[in-house]
């Protein structure tokens, strides 16, 4: 339904008074940039006579960022590194469309199903941005009709929420999920995951970590032991998933204030709640007068029990945490529920003690999601999965963040000779240098001026660490040679022509 | 502005008679789908309460595919041999949002723009799915104030067409741009983009090809010299791009009828496009009547005539072909323009002579872009660009076709240790050893059973091509053991367990 001109013409002058009065409270100018746009955006359907020409804000959309060189060469080298562990694991890749049917994404995300973005109906299918990998993941298990799948998944997901920057957060950004989907025996793929998430964070060297583990089940049965109605566990779960930035104090308010819990109720679940621990925890729930009467309870404990023995016997103990308080945010999760927090590196306190080391927020998360394939099958057929999702932008802020500190300049491209003429005239024969090199497979390139300085080339060799220079002028042309230059050492030798490819090769090869 | 239960009660009925009708009709399955799933979007937008669960066409959007693992390891190992020329040419990696502000797009498609996915507003700003990586490099440059680069950008890009999927074409789909930004000297950076097309086919082995070279200042010089008026240059412009896939009869009704052309100027242009060939023709159109009076016309052979030259120098002359015809839609293009074509395998006719060589469509293009920068640029300060881009889905299509009538299968994953246990009871075992393995960098997997059969073990080593396994009972573990298992030979010897990692390691160098 597209509107009329006088419905625009309305709207730009509402726009243009709410602009006016951001201004006159001197908002934020980012506020007022976001409605600007807004503003020149409805102009600009007025069509070309009325819009100024280009007279926007020129920015990435909100939430969003470009990716320089450097930013770049540090993701791939990121992303190469996690790949290889996912590979080690037998990973295979998989790709999905950047949108689905609004509809496959209806229902699997909770409270935050507000934050999915959709496109604009312009006839045909109602489509929106993914939100995250894995409901992707289950549809496409269910319309392929695979059973079983360890597949790795590297790719952009889209969240409307008001993010942090300065903490790594986007609107857009990277995920890179690890998911074990078939039927298998208890915690055998599950506690993988947790491997996987361990060499992943050894692999980058970014710090101290902790993996916490919990289960949806335990949780389930907590909440039932300590009296909260069916119908609001997954309400109070996500009160619960508040508890990593909130005190105990503001998340039982919200229990009891905006979701009509008992305050009892509400008390109980704070008993618990505090409890981390190792397998010793889990004895100790197992015999709770509260919990061993309740079969979800005890369920959960029981398989807390297996993850935590098969952690052991891949190294883990000392990696991970069985904490009460992990909720995870989500809906479809029905099993065991993984969260990675790096620790904060120790900070001196001005009477010279170490501070107590707090948590710069979550790299990692996952867990078991058995029945969401099958709200897919048109059967219902049930395809079991568990997985962990890298949180690959947290991680690329905190290595930047390091990077900048230490003062790193990465190279951002790999050439290894620049070609160089000596004086003017020599650009074609430049281009059939270049041209014998590249056919043996060197990374070369010159300069795309007719006659380059001698001196800007050299120097264009050394800002961008280009190891080897050819430099040429007739005197050498005339002996069928050129100069080859080790840029460091400013050292030159003569080479024939004919030899240049291969002497390069060998000198790159050692 | 959101509707009312009432409206969206109203399009319901409306949708569902549309959905009756189709089907009355005998529609294609395809289109009743389609609308079928609007129905049900509507339904759901009404609450769930009154929206059967899921029952939805299991389907990703329109024009869209997911990749399995199969596809994947070949876009992978294509995109690798793309991305290692580009990187051969010192090309540097960027990346940008997914999305753009609706305004970066605006005016920059001609025609079309129609064709750009829009973002629903939900607040805030109005946003546009990327229709290339062109324009947002542009926005990028003018951004970040950068006034020379050689970048490449491999990201996935989106089209509202209706495209032929059996040819290769996507709603969304894979772009693979190579840019050099920069105040360069004539035709430098043109020449080796050419050279970059040349060296991708090449590299990629996919077949005969033919790279069509044209320049966007002769053909505005040509159509003055034919008597277009200035205001129809972008509008004839796109006539004449339509002549790769309609015949001139076809475009000239085009030109007349919807562009209200003169029937003579538009015979005259029909002359000119018809024109291809190599250097010849340059000097050839240097002193045809009509276009040596054009300082465009002119402007663009000169341009051709060293461009040619260049390509000479590289060894590209016999792939290439300057020819008249060449348009490209798009409108920001003001000098040299690209277009790489796949010739057909020559087909065999009954009387056995060899059908003359067609062509299956473009699978890359580009040109340059002097004024794109300026558009964005709050000063309209100039970046000269040019560029091209790899049509890489075609490219992946055809190669598909291709490993299938070879009948190759591709591993997907690349595990190289199977860890498999002769008997129940052991998995606790399988876990500690595969975790020595993981930990010294060895791909390894192992079943997620508890007590997987062990020929069932081994068969999976075989049908996944896995060149090794580890076997081991109580009775090796007594000896400090395992067997070491040759897939493909089925040779076993006994390692002790404590030289397993080592062992494996130096088997798999060898």
């Amino acid at each position: 339904m597209s509107e009329t001109r006088e419905q625009i013409l309305e709207e730009i002058k509402n726009q243009g008074d709410l602009v006016r009065k951001l201004k006159a409270a001197k908002e934020s100018k980012e506020k007022i940039d976001e409605e600007l746009a807004r503003l020149l955006a409805l102009k600009a359907r007025l069509g070309d006579e009325s819009a100024p020409p280009q007279k926007f804000t020129l920015k990435t959309p909100k939430g969003t960022r470009d990716y320089a060189p450097q930013q770049m060469t540090l993701r791939q080298g990121v992303l190469d590194k996690i790949i290889g562990v996912f590979k080690k694991h037998g990973g295979e890749a998989i790709d999905t469309p950047v949108f689905e049917l609004k509809e496959v994404l209806t229902g699997k995300y909770g409270e935050d199903s507000k934050l999915i973005y959709d496109l604009k109906d312009q006839g045909g299918e109602i489509l929106s941005l993914r939100y995250d990998l894995t409901v992707p993941l289950a549809r496409y298990l269910a319309m392929s009709k695979i059973a079983s799948i360890k597949r790795y998944h590297i790719a952009k997901v889209y969240r409307r929420d008001n993010p942090s920057i300065t903490r790594g957060r986007y609107r857009e950004f990277y995920q890179c999920d690890f998911d074990i989907a078939g039927t298998y025996d208890l915690m055998l793929p599950d506690a993988e995951c947790v491997k996987i998430v361990a060499e992943v964070l050894d692999t980058l060297e970014i710090g101290d970590y902790v993996i916490k583990l919990n289960h949806r089940q335990l949780l389930d049965g907590m909440f039932e032991a300590c009296g909260v109605p069916a119908d609001k566990f997954r309400a109070i779960c996500s009160s619960v998933d508040k508890l990593d930035k909130s005190p105990w104090a503001e998340v039982r308010a919200e229990m009891i204030d905006e979701k009509g819990l008992d305050a009892a109720a509400a008390d109980e679940i704070g008993k618990y709640v505090q409890l981390s621990g190792g397998i010793g925890l889990v004895d100790q729930l197992l015999v709770d007068e509260k919990l061993k009467k309740v079969q979800a309870a005890v369920k959960g404990l029981e398989g807390m029990q297996l993850l935590l023995k098969y952690c052991k016997a891949m190294g883990l103990e000392k990696s991970i945490s069985f904490d009460l308080s992990l909720a995870r945010g989500l809906d479809y999760y029905t099993g065991v529920i993984y969260e990675c927090v790096l620790k904060a590196e120790p900070k001196l306190l001005q009477n010279g003690e170490a501070e107590e080391q707090g948590t710069v927020g979550s790299i990692a998360g996952g867990g078991r999601y058995d029945n969401l394939v099958g709200m897919f099958d048109p059967k219902g057929k049930q395809v079991p999965c568990v997985g962990v999702s890298i949180g690959v932008e947290r991680i690329f802020s905190v290595l930047e963040a390091k990077y900048a500190a230490a003062g790193v300049k990465v190279r951002t491209n790999d050439v290894e000779v620049y070609v160089a003429s000596a004086h003017k005239g020599l650009h074609e024969k430049r281009l059939s240098i270049l041209n014998s090199l590249w056919d043996n497979g060197i990374k070369a390139e010159h300069s795309y001026k007719l006659n380059p300085k001698l001196l800007a080339q050299l120097q264009h060799c050394e800002e961008n660490q280009i190891p080897l220079a050819v430099v040429f002028g007739d005197s050498e042309l005339e002996k069928g040679i050129v100069k080859l230059r080790e840029v460091t050492t400013r050292k030159e030798v003569d080479v024939p022509l004919a030899d240049l490819a291969n002497e390069i090769t060998k000198r790159l090869n050692n």
